[in-house]
């Protein structure tokens, strides 16, 4: 099964997948550089906070392995560099957060050179597993809804790319595919103006062997109203104490024609993307650059001086919304009341 | 304003938009020659029903001129001939049906050569001026909908360019744009996988200087909730007695949008559209070819050998339709009822 980024332990090295290969090509960097991991991160070879998180632990562990140090304090200042170079990114707070945390594993562990090294894998290691292990909570927890032979509408990329392995609405699909020999499906919407649907999910889904069928945004009306699809399940960016889900452009569409149809749908997300202090009409949508409306692959689709409204996010009320599964539970029909009570404390 | 074919009058030649060059460039075909006219059809350089059945009909003027027949029959003779050089697609009966109106009016014209010649000229521009006249009565009815600073949301092109002038979509844009002294806007939605709003109906609009913006498909529900759009207005390729409305696939998710949002959804098609017999669960929608999905401008967007579904068309049911507009009149909340009593004579 697919892994977006893993530790080699027979050779020391770290495996990840190279995303701006994708597509077209399933390409792995391997190596044992952690001005190589810097890289990837930098140019996107690896991407989303969960993943970028999981690199950065890996990357401080090469690097503790390539220092050569004879003395702690020459490792832990080796290290310190290294957690420099790794933060290429200003805005990822994972990349700061894992860095941290192994500094202080390497501070904190008594013995000498070799047990720090052998201490800072084991911690990368884990900074990995802890991610798998929070998406297959989400995707256990949503057994609940998801039964054999269901087939799951989707929309933009959700799934293990961005994280370590399996993904948020990764895991429900994976999580699902596994429990019931194989017996689910998938359609994924292209996603525009971006189409992650197209590009990523399709991809990874078809890695796993999951039978996925790609239509366009357009088509999700017609899909329901066939009986093709059984429930929605998507990610989010973020949501609101209210249930309200912020995800990718169309989501919110996507809703409106689920409850239409009766289908129900489903947001799927780690306790961290939920943001208790926002409230509904204080939420700004990023506008993005018209250029990605106007031009797919670097061509021109429309007039170029074309007009054009980009949000790149929208929002979801509640009463849309059938339950939010997260990694510590599910809230069903969500209120400001329920959320409250699961989350804030 | 924005004329798709014509007819001119100082040099006896046909000018129409080459579509094959939009919307990156607005280049003009001039001819006097009905073979180019029929290559013009042949390479869909014009396309759309009313539009080939206008320039069918120059085509024919065309070939009198060229003719140089010195008596009526040598005329008729290479009239025939042209006819049959005309009639490049098939399944075009807007093709057949024009070519065999000249030719009747050839034959049914006294006088000598030159008289024919000119009747010819008048039926063919007489042809084209039904098909704009039609479509300025559907933009002339839909006045008691469309209001002055109204913005209508529409999908793929139901505009000039699938006709001689004005659309359908088009005509009521362009109507309210006259009347209203400009105090009209548009959001087009990009309607994928051809993308017909994007390369066709905002370049059209902005050619005419109307306000239009561009979307994605997926950005409709959020157009909606942000009260940016006033109506929906979108064409059909066919109406049902039933009030079933058949259209470019998008369209129907759209109407369970607007229908959420309470925006009025219209329909609008000339009264040649409309299908007394066919019933809405026999109506078998085209499923087109997977690389329109995986592909645009030639370039892989998703893997390769992806699983699509891929309907060119999809069905709007009537109680998502708040009225269909017709160059015959209007049927509000259409029902079968109110459908006979229009159309069925």
């Amino acid at each position: 099964m697919f892994r977006t980024i893993e530790w080699l332990d027979d050779t020391s090295q770290v495996r990840l997948v190279d995303q701006t290969k994708l597509p077209l090509a399933l390409e792995h960097i391997i190596t044992g550089s952690h001005e190589r991991i810097a890289e990837s991160i930098k140019i996107m070879e690896i991407r989303g906070a969960p993943a970028i998180g999981a690199a950065a632990g890996m990357g401080i562990a090469l690097a503790a392995i390539e220092s050569k140090a004879k003395t702690r304090a020459d490792l832990i200042e080796y290290l310190e560099n290294a957690a420099i170079t790794l933060n290429t990114r200003p805005t990822a707070v994972n990349l700061t957060w894992a860095t941290s945390r192994m500094l202080e594993v390497a501070r904190t562990t008594s013995g000498n050179v070799a047990d720090i090294i052998g201490k800072l894998i084991e911690e990368a290691k884990e900074i990995a597993e802890e991610d798998v292990r929070m998406c297959r909570s989400m995707g256990e927890n949503a057994l609940e809804f998801i039964k054999p032979g269901f087939t799951i509408q989707t929309i933009c990329n959700a799934g293990s790319l961005a994280t370590v392995h399996l993904g948020t609405v990764g895991a429900v699909v994976r999580v699902a595919h596994e429990k019931y020999d194989g017996n689910i499906k998938v359609y994924s919407a292209e996603t525009r103006p971006r189409q992650q649907g197209a590009r990523l999910t399709v991809f990874e889904f078809m890695e796993d062997d999951i039978d996925t069928t790609l239509i366009t945004d357009g088509m999700i009306g017609t899909v329901f109203r066939e009986g093709r699809v059984d429930c929605c399940v998507v990610g989010a960016d973020r949501i609101l104490r209210t249930g309200h889900v912020i995800n990718k452009i169309g989501t919110y569409t996507m809703a409106i024609a689920a409850k239409y149809h009766k289908i129900p749908f489903y947001s799927v997300a780690p306790t961290s993307t939920i943001d208790m202090t926002t409230n509904p009409e204080d939420v700004v949508i990023e506008e993005r650059d018209p250029n990605e409306i106007r031009m797919i692959n670097g061509e021109y689709v429309t007039v170029p001086d074309a007009k054009v409204y980009n949000p790149a996010f929208d929002m979801t009320p509640p009463e849309l919304i059938d339950a939010i599964i997260t990694d510590r539970g599910i809230v069903k029909n969500p209120t400001e009341e329920k959320m409250l009570k699961l989350f804030s404390k």
